[in-house]
């Protein structure tokens, strides 16, 4: 990776914090048991104060709390996480170089921003719009009437439908598929008859997409991912979905057709949510969970069981496919002592 | 998208409909909440039934019970979502336009029919053959040796390897992969022994294959994909599977190797099926569900937990690690009252 | 695919078997049904010995104790599936054509060796890496500064992000993507901040990683894929994991940020490990598993209920959300019988 130095009075200023000890060339950021003397670290999580003594770290960002335990140099600030994450898209490296590769092939009425970046082997296809600053990496495919808002990145090899509209700031990871047909079909006697997807896939400001994940563009109505949502890679978002504002979906989950997901929620790995659903402003939804009715309360929620040995897991599953029947048993015994207990009152 | 417009006359013959009402011309199709009155809607469900007194859809498709309450014109059809269906076909726009693309790189033993579309940046490898108005995409590939039917549109970024069969009237969406190598290895003392697959994939006719799907090629035979299967994105098709005819399989499924899924079979999203079973013809399986059995009799199945509040869930949880100590203690409880009881009786 | 040949004393010499019966040329392999008079089988499960009596295979690959059996011509070796494992790569058909294909695009600076074959399309960025007999299908992206390790083939439209180094003899299929952004954000006030992914992605030797699979760079710290490693199709490696040597995982599996798995694990389908778990050597996972903790005694781990009809689940599922309180119950009528049977001894 292309390196790159900052000093430790600059990273200070950048994130509001306050440089305590002396400054030095920043080349880097590693963790509290990585970091090197030129490179910077944070501690983000209490549980960990006990690593900062022995740090090797030149600088370490903590909380004014923390400070008097920091060894070498350190910046103070009130959330020592955030400061970390803006700190580290200094090294991040994006650079520009503006231009369109001599094996892009782009059509002659799209319109493409001359500071945008349009990488080898990319094909831009009738009416595209390419916004200021934008990249789009190799082999990518941007499809008829799409739009691609400022600053937006698009990695290599990934698909984007025609008119699908994406926002400003955007980053879309490889092998992304935006704006594909949702799984549309009327049965007609046996046979499966398509129908055909007629509406979009709008996509917000600052959203991330994760590598191989698909978003289905709508049937009739548009697919909305609203500013700030961050998917995973590998998500299913199917036709009509709604993903509200700065939610955030973690990978291999998958959300079925017309659904409505809040604001602010958050769902943990392979979740699925069922279709036509409404899910409240702020939940949670942990692992693997199944989400087959609309939830309207706020708050965390689960489904399935938890690992244990499989010897032993074998024999309560089938103990799970007689539940009803071992609850009905349980009433029965509840129904039998009370009477002998009434019994034995006489 | 390009906008087009047919009149509601010539709609109406399309699906042997009768337009009830003034004809007109007809730009596209919305719901009944959504569309205007140059927009053609449809009543599939009669749940809906008290929007059609308030749609302002130019012309609503209904059944003929549903006529007197359709406020503008209406084509009376007996299935109004299946000519829904067929409608939606008309405004979808796939026009070709013949040729190869000049930055298609193209083996010069590979066979295209000359009404066959290649778009920029494809690549079409040695022997491989491409049918009448077949649709290839922007980078995608097509590997040695395969066989692309007539009408198939292919979308960009799609990777079909050598040697794969796909028939007519298909739809492959974009970062499908069809026919990389199945899951085999040999166990070597510790290591795995890579076990070629030497077997390919064969896609019957009016197949559709979402966006990210993959389907294996067989490790000696054939993977089969009958005529009509739907498949939707993200599904994961191991070698040596059948899947029969006009089965749906909706997003994120896995279906593990040498599985045979019948006919006319449905699965709902991320569910699974290990190897090796077959699927009776007509089984329908909901969201979420691992089929670790053979189903021999057609119907619907289910795994899994329903999702309540993680507090709640919890606690069930650890109860189920306790489910089959907790069997033996209620039959136990039975035991004593039975004796309990009996000596009562005395 | 284009046929080859080879004699049954040349096979049975790779394999150092002993070949019984005539020698012959052998043109493939089939199954124990399918094989022909000019192909090789092999009985690797002495449940399939009944087949062996019908089959029409012209040589067979037995195990000593199966060898009156055999029809025909017969290779005697240790461990038949392994040897149809090595045998099988025989008529595999990889054979390189060296060389940069005119439509691929390589940086100036990128070096390449004269043994690689790079196909059309591909894209290969500053600074990368190619060793010798490497291939590259077309239309995959090589990021700046990677490094692709000597005889491992990469399938095409594969994505390798910058700075990612994959070791020899690996094979990447089409769809994957390698390096990509781990998910990681900041929360800052209902927002999200994000966390530039500054490590890398490291794979071993001898790894397969399938279809579509996604393997994410760590945000300070390396991820890394140890030797021999083999990955199935659509798996999700997040940031910061580490798979152990030899360890397999079969399709639609997710591990989750930081977390270890052990050395010859096996992970089957569909299942999910959280972030920062250790998982111990040698522990299996069945299908559709959540691990939510860590596993330090290697065996088997299960999670989930057993597939049963829709009707019957539900009212099961039902009871589910009542277990907590069903085992109260038990327990007080455990209570009330030792009441009851203890006045019944006075």
């Amino acid at each position: 990776m292309a390196s790159r130095s900052f000093s430790s009075a600059y990273i200070a200023d950048c994130v509001q914090g306050r440089l305590v000890g002396s400054d030095l060339e920043v080349d880097g950021i590693g963790t509290l048991a990585n970091a090197t003397s030129s490179q910077l670290s944070f501690l983000a999580n209490s549980r960990y104060r006990s690593s900062l003594t022995t740090a090797k770290a030149g600088v370490v960002l903590v909380g004014e709390a923390d400070l008097p335990l920091v060894p070498n140099s350190a910046i103070v600030v009130a959330n020592p996480y955030l400061a970390y994450a803006k700190i580290s898209q200094l090294y991040a490296g994006n650079q520009l170089s503006s231009g369109v590769a001599k094996s892009a092939a782009v059509a002659v009425d799209a319109v493409i921003s001359s500071s945008a970046q349009i990488c080898d082997g990319v094909v831009i296809e009738s009416g595209a719009q390419i916004g200021d600053s934008v990249y789009i990496g190799p082999n990518s495919v941007i499809g008829a009437g799409a739009v691609i808002g400022n600053q937006t990145r698009i990695a290599a090899n990934v698909s984007i439908y025609n008119d699908v509209q994406i926002g400003e700031n955007c980053r879309i990871h490889s092998g992304a598929v935006i704006g594909a047909d949702g799984f549309g079909f009327a049965p007609d006697g046996g046979r499966w008859e398509k129908i055909a997807q007629l509406g979009r896939v709008i996509i917000g400001n600052d959203v991330e997409v994760g590598a191989g994940t698909t978003i289905d563009r709508g049937a009739l109505d548009d697919t909305l991912i609203e500013d700030g949502v961050k998917l995973d890679n590998q998500i299913q978002i199917a036709h009509n979905v709604i993903i509200g504002e700065n939610s955030a979906i973690a990978g291999g989950c998958a959300i079925a057709g017309s659904t409505r997901i809040g604001k602010q929620c958050t769902i943990a790995g392979m979740s699925g949510v069922t279709g036509h659903l409404e899910i409240a402003d702020g939940t949670h939804i942990t692992a693997m969970t199944l989400v087959s009715r609309s939830i309207t309360e706020p708050g965390a929620y689960s489904s399935g069981t938890a690992v244990e040995p499989h010897r032993q897991w074998k024999r309560n599953a089938v103990r799970f496919r007689q539940l009803d029947e071992l609850a009905k048993r349980v009433s029965e015994l509840e129904k039998l002592v009370e009477q002998l207990s009434s019994k034995d009152q006489d």
